[in-house]
């Protein structure tokens, strides 16, 4: 019989937001009728240039993709202002995390997370064998992150800021200081996910990659086309860092690791900004009409710098699997956190009316 | 400063074939007048059905995929014969041949791979730390193999049939014969990249993976949309295999793997096999001319069972680089096999127009 490698045993799979198809499987409801707020994803979705793009090149799906990806990178290296040899491009920033992991990580090694994170950081960690060590506190807090790491000498520390599924981002004044502290000889991930929503509503929780891996070495940036540029499905991420560090990075990336039709939506999206620009002026705005919902019912909530709110459930007993089941049924997809042990709902803020129908299906479960 | 797995220091990339671009950045080509025979994609693209699905869709980039991939589970499966739960979807079969390696691989393990054969098997074993052994002749030989696994004890054994980039293939009851007498510790992954066409040129070399994965659960059978479906761009592959198997091999998947354009390409492509049949059909035909030629001219070629032909280039002192580097100036990009250590030219059969014009500046080249 084969015998696989132990660390078989001790991995769990990433629990991913419910597809449309499960509702419409399980419900009986139109795929039309379905809200699905429970991805993070864009609800206006991508640029209809974009659209255009992959309309028009279509009849290319029978090509490998061009494994430089030099299109797309140099696009980035634009938009970043770092040169292209700085830029990893991955399958979802997933895949450019992943290869993070496996590039540094030996059995045994210790990899430090926040408490509530991102859970791919772990998967990852764990399948190259690593301990897994975390903080205590649900918003980063990076004074434990600096006694932990004197203690534990993590070989990857990883940071999300703005933070999922949690929504608070770190400021540039509390990461640099950070940085000049910690040791040179630890990898930190920086996930940047959310990051053009931080922009957008607070400067100071702007991270710039350049100016980060420029100062830092041992820092690596990660992006991803699949929130504020509305690609999801399409997966494509990007890591950036020190010219030494992409080059041995590099060495764990598969040849042809994103599509050619994802390739040039992301390229192409890259080239209109207008598309996020109305995206990110409708997210605050509609941001604002679940604040102010909370406000009203006094629920707890954690202040957002991305694309989504996390509303805590614990009014009247209730629980957020109570809430986020109910929702199911009427059609409405929104993440509950149980499993990131809060009692607590992530919502993906919508298009205005899907909104409208959220917030009075919520009007219900809080009354 | 980051230290990095020392693994990393003994890895080289995959040199993949060069893409169309390339020739239009380095030769001032129009992209429209490049023939590329190097990749051995499907000449004729996908079927028109496939893209008009993508045309359809696309407005769905936003939406992250179905992470259960359970429509294109079900086709595979109808296509197979085989429970969903015995096939692992993967980004191209690339990603599931590199499953296979971190999931039963350590550092130091023994891999055991044809002589001459597709590049990715040494490449994700070494990641892993394994060590690598191989065969001495270039089409597989079976008895070889046998004694080598009896003195190294290999965790995986790879077989490649058709053979990539030779395309001799293996007979159905000599593999069934080679599994009866191999350890059933050794993971024995068979590719079956062009296992199509050599189905239509000859059922006695054809494998079928329900049965291979029934009577062997040490057996992973790997496939791909890359060659005979025309999605070599969209990145979708497949593993086949025992339940038990697949369980495990599934843990090392992250989620949404496959773009959810890729997946629905993939779906439909499945339910149109008339355009399977149609390229087959023109292959088999279009092959006989590369064979007609090189018997006229006294060169040696490899009998194949795949949609490319690999000739050696030997005649009047020739090297496979200067033909390869003269076709290239031309606008035609062929594979030169010399990174395989042979002085030999791998050919995608094309269509009849660009077989004409291939055709034509091989007569110059062998004249």
């Amino acid at each position: 019989m084969v015998q696989f490698h132990p660390v078989l045993g001790s991995l769990k799979s990433y629990e991913a937001g419910k597809p449309i198809e499960l509702v419409v499987r399980e419900f009986g409801i139109r795929p039309e009728d379905v809200i699905k707020l429970g991805s993070n994803e864009n609800p206006f979705g991508c640029s209809p240039h974009v659209t255009e793009r992959i309309r028009e090149n279509a009849s290319q799906m029978y090509l490998y993709p061009d494994d430089s990806y030099l299109d797309l990178k140099n696009e980035l290296s634009l938009k970043f202002g770092v040169a292209p040899e700085r830029i990893l491009p991955g399958n979802g920033s997933d895949q450019v995390l992943d290869f993070a992991c496996r590039s540094v990580l030996s059995p045994g090694d210790s990899v430090l997370i926040n408490r509530i994170t991102f859970a791919m950081y772990k998967i990852y960690a764990l399948q190259c064998g690593a301990k897994i060590h975390s903080t205590e506190t649900v918003p980063h807090d990076l004074d434990a992150f600096l006694d932990l790491a004197k203690l534990l000498r993590p070989k990857i520390l990883f940071l999300c800021t703005p933070s999922n599924p949690a929504g608070d981002a770190l400021s540039k004044t509390d990461v640099y200081g950070f940085l000049e502290r910690l040791s040179p000889d630890t990898l930190v991930v920086i996930d940047g996910a959310y990051m053009e929503f931080a922009a957008k509503k607070d400067p100071e929780k702007s991270l710039s990659p350049r100016e980060l891996t420029d100062r830092f070495p041992n820092v690596f940036y990660t992006g991803t086309f699949s929130k504020v540029y509305g690609l999801g499905g399409m997966r494509i991420g990007y890591g950036i860092g020190d010219a030494e560090l992409i080059r041995n990075l590099y060495k764990m990336r598969p040849p042809f690791s994103i599509a050619n039709l994802s390739a040039f939506a992301a390229t192409e999206a890259l080239r209109r900004p207008e598309h996020v620009d109305f995206y990110l002026e409708k997210n605050l705005a509609q941001m604002k009409r679940y604040e102010d919902f909370a406000l009203e019912r006094e629920l707890t909530w954690i202040d957002s710098y991305a694309n989504f709110i996390t509303l805590f459930a614990r009014k009247n007993g209730k629980t957020s699997d109570e809430i986020c089941r109910s929702l199911l049924r009427q059609g409405i997809i929104l993440r509950d956190l149980k499993s990131y042990d809060l009692n607590a709902i992530r919502i993906t803020i919508g298009r205005p009316e899907q909104n409208d129908r959220v917030l009075e299906a919520l009007s219900k479960e809080f009354a």
